[in-house]
């Protein structure tokens, strides 16, 4: 049963932590649901599934859990950056993000203040994003086995036309586009978790990201692939989709723009900003008699390398003092719960 | 980005249980995905988003979380319990069930040979139902954070008309109609998790049931109104939909068929087989002149009860002796961590 079907007006109950009784079916997960949920994300719902009109002959459909600890970081909480990371996914196919979903589980304890400040969060995020989020779900687990909430968004979106954007688009002398700078979302995260204190405290650079996408397509550029830099960060995403089209990618480190404080955190932490998750960025893959354009529409992105074709896929960066270097995937874990 | 996006076959790593770096973005993510999650569920997508044809102008969208306690029960598992809630959320809109998402959030130290087989059971499960898991998502969190794992599906679905299936459609002279026995999933799982003998096994009656919806729909039933059975069970269900559509509903409990190994299970352990979980059971509204014609088409539904104008909604449950008492929603917890 969708949870935003119930609407009928109970007072808040004063309970200031979440019950085990808030997911049970009754009177107290009515209430919850009522005053936290529905007063804030879907008002409107009162059947099971949420009705939502096809706007196009595709759909994208895209699903997202986060665990990201802790729960608030500078620049954003697991609330915005639960609506950041799937309207992007949905954005990275071309789509028009339409409506989301919203599934939490809760652990035992938690405070109503803090969730109601995380839903409050989610829905100004999807407001500023241009999304609805229209159904849900809510579930309560005992006692340490949860980490105070994780929140799943799955989402929907249409497409304009019938234009595909895949790893299989991608042509050998496409250029490659990065659209700003790299490696805040990990280090705000990495800095709230440690208490690191810099000079310039670093936000996160959670945001979404389909007006910039779709300024893209809007300017007449016919982008092949469009790619977010999340877990793995940029070296990770390039690495999948050199390995999917068959491709090689040649990068100049110098156009990669890392922000000096980002860069001192990454030193002093030991990551490399290339591998770095972020969720606000993305590459595209373009025609490179496009890049003009594309940079004039997007005034923050950078031209960061090009397509070749090859026998063997490969990502190579050229740093600035003329030394190449292979890039490959991490082995290991680099950044827990950092979405 | 979408887990399945991954396909690049590596073999599959010697790590007998989940590591943190599991969720990590790097080789060892795209080992896990390739080896469990796209050889199961996906194998053929390559972008972020699933991209799904809208076969109808309408859709249904809807998500549930599950964090059903123990993970395997007799009659499903985690995996089968989260395709058919999902199935049977899409089904109660009217809709036809399309896609569903599947996200994971697993516990570090989880066994893979755990995963995998719930993972073959929601291939399983959604094959049987006539679904497709398009896209997909993994987060892995510290020991002590989740318990196993825990699954969001969320599910579109198309409608073949314009029908509207919701509380207010239901109207003074209805008929409710039940179709199955109640009660067989949450005895389920409290003799599972009790470790309770009985002479015979109650099995969940977790299944999908959309093509029983379909089926009435097809006969040319004017449905009004559906619900399935879940957190709450039939009690809550009548009881919300009695407040949505400001309407009462009397009911015989001579007509709901509990089975007498879920009745004696409810009084050992001290349950209300009307507010027991069920996964495979729902409720329809439909008009007193077609309930022969339903029953003809599910040969196992009862007529439980109808639908008449009040000034004050209400549920009333008449017994074999003819009292009758009215319904109301519980207020503690029945039954933590059903579904």
């Amino acid at each position: 049963m969708s949870d935003f079907t119930l609407t009928c007006p109970v007072p808040l109950a004063n309970y200031p932590r979440v019950l085990m009784a808030h997911g049970g079916g009754g009177r107290l997960m009515r209430d919850l649901i009522h005053n936290v949920f529905a007063a804030h994300l879907a008002p409107q719902h009162h059947t099971d599934s949420a009705i939502v009109p096809a706007t196009g002959s595709r759909l994208a459909f895209t699903t997202d859990s986060f665990v990201v600890r802790p729960l608030f970081f500078p620049g954003g909480d697991i609330g915005s950056l639960a609506v950041h990371g799937t309207v992007n996914d949905l954005a990275m196919a071309g789509a028009i993000p339409h409506s989301l979903s919203a599934a939490f589980i809760l652990e035992e304890g938690l405070e109503i203040a803090t969730l109601l400040r995380v839903v409050q969060s989610m829905a100004a995020a999807a407001r500023d994003a241009g999304v609805q989020i229209v159904t849900g779900d809510t579930k309560v687990v005992e006692r340490g086995h949860a980490d105070q909430l994780y929140i799943n968004t799955a989402g929907i979106g249409f497409f304009k036309d019938a234009r595909v954007l895949a790893p299989d688009q991608i042509q050998p002398g496409d250029a490659i586009l990065l659209s700003g700078d790299i490696g805040r979302h990990g280090m705000a995260i990495m800095s709230a978790r440690e208490g690191l204190a810099f000079e310039s405290e670093i936000t996160s650079d959670s945001a979404p990201v389909h007006r910039e996408v779709h300024a893209l397509l809007d300017a007449g550029i016919p982008l092949r692939c469009l790619r977010d830099l999340t877990r793995g960060g940029l070296a990770s995403a390039l690495i999948e989709l050199s390995a999917s089209s068959g491709l090689r990618f040649d990068l100049d480190e110098t156009a990669i723009e890392v922000r000096e404080d980002v860069r001192a955190a990454c030193e002093i932490l030991g990551f490399d900003p290339m591998y770095v998750a972020n969720e606000g960025r993305f590459i595209a893959f373009l025609p490179l008699s496009c890049t003009k354009t594309a940079q004039n529409v997007l005034p923050n992105a950078r031209i960061i390398g090009s397509v070749t074709a090859t026998t063997e896929p490969l990502v190579t960066l050229r740093s600035p003092f003329g030394a190449t270097r292979v890039l490959d995937l991490l082995s290991g874990e680099q950044l827990p719960r950092i979405c």
